[in-house]
């Protein structure tokens, strides 16, 4: 048996543990699980990129919906947020190592020497739910998106990504156990000054005329690099 | 009659040149049709800008999956720059001003004493889509918006969009008569420069080998400036 046949094999067997059956096009999805260094080393083959494209677009729309149609009260503000921090590189990531995508792909022998990256495994989430769609549509696209997407558009309410402190909280709970301190003083000018630390690490400063007004802009600043960078 | 029934029954004219009856909720395209200026005078009423979050999404949502179905031997690259022209401010501005959105618009008396840019006019193309996707539904919408983008998407094929020259060529001759020069000269260090010159404004410069590998080049600088800015 051949590598592409053996490929060929991973991405049926990955297909099947999904419960995606009737797959009509099966080179659809082989497209979407090969990296550029692979298809830059075999003339012929597509790589995922126009398919992370499409997918890309379908997720930001189908998101996008439901923050609109759960959270009607929302500003355009918030709204924002709350989407970067569902279909953040570290959310879609997560989902491509959970179903089996990252382990499946194919690439060339030197492509991840310093190891992958959450961007790249973000990437081939998003060129399967492109495979997906082309397959099955959008119907099928979106029942399957939101059954691993719901509880992100969910656990966040309204409150949290109104107050950039426990938005902040949130988010670092996700991924550390460590404290989050907020370092703050009298400004020169007047006013407070306040960082926002985590683990040793600055992620945020933020000025105000009162302490709590100092740290929700620091909680604001460290949110504002984090999920929107 | 006061303003806010004045501005309800613009509304309604509106939708009906249209065509677009049987509109079960007339408020969420007073909202798409609001301008900040005029909700941050007036407490209690809402403006575009949730409604045009949606709009992005759905707008760029159909425009992509478009692209991908016409245009499917696309590279990701040539597609997003095909995508780019096709919902710049430029295009959804003139959109705007075409259907009646631009003109009906409620805002507070001084919002646009130097005139409205291209931008806000695009933003509530944006938003009124969102507000017709929450009234009609998905199939509607993208009836809708596609009897109006269709040439856009179609009237550059692939060749434009994977030669920078003609694609500049064709974006400035949708706006201008003027002639584009390429100035090109040999580079201090060998090779070549070119600087891509209309009305007198450089636009973009490009290095290469050959002089065609420069214009190219300058073309693409240029673009990349223009489209995706």
């Amino acid at each position: 048996m051949n590598n592409i046949e053996e490929f060929k094999i991973r991405v049926i067997n990955l297909l099947q543990s999904l419960n995606i059956s009737n797959v009509k096009n099966i080179n659809i999805f082989m497209e979407a699980f090969t990296h550029t260094t692979y298809s830059n080393e075999h003339k012929g083959s597509r790589n995922y990129q126009y398919l992370e494209f499409l997918g890309d677009a379908i997720i930001e729309f189908i998101v996008t919906k439901e923050i609109y149609n759960r959270f009607p009260s929302y500003t355009e503000g918030i709204a924002t947020k709350h989407r970067a921090y569902v279909v953040s590189n570290k959310t879609l990531s997560k989902l491509s190592n959970k179903l089996g995508i990252s382990s499946i792909i194919r690439y060339s022998k030197n492509a991840f020497i310093n190891g992958k990256n959450e961007k790249v495994d973000s990437d081939f989430f998003e060129s399967f739910v492109g495979a997906l769609f082309v397959e099955k549509g959008l119907n099928f696209v979106e029942k399957f998106i939101l059954k691993y997407l719901d509880s992100y558009i969910d656990q966040v309410n309204k409150n949290d990504f109104s107050n950039p402190k426990s938005s902040f909280q949130e988010l670092i709970q996700m991924h550390s156990t460590a404290d989050i301190v907020y370092r703050t003083n009298i400004a020169d000018k007047g006013g407070f000054i306040s960082e926002v630390i985590v683990d040793k690490q600055r992620y945020g400063v933020g000025y105000g005329k009162t302490k709590k007004e100092a740290e929700m802009n620091a909680a604001q600043n460290a949110l504002d690099i984090l999920i929107l960078k």
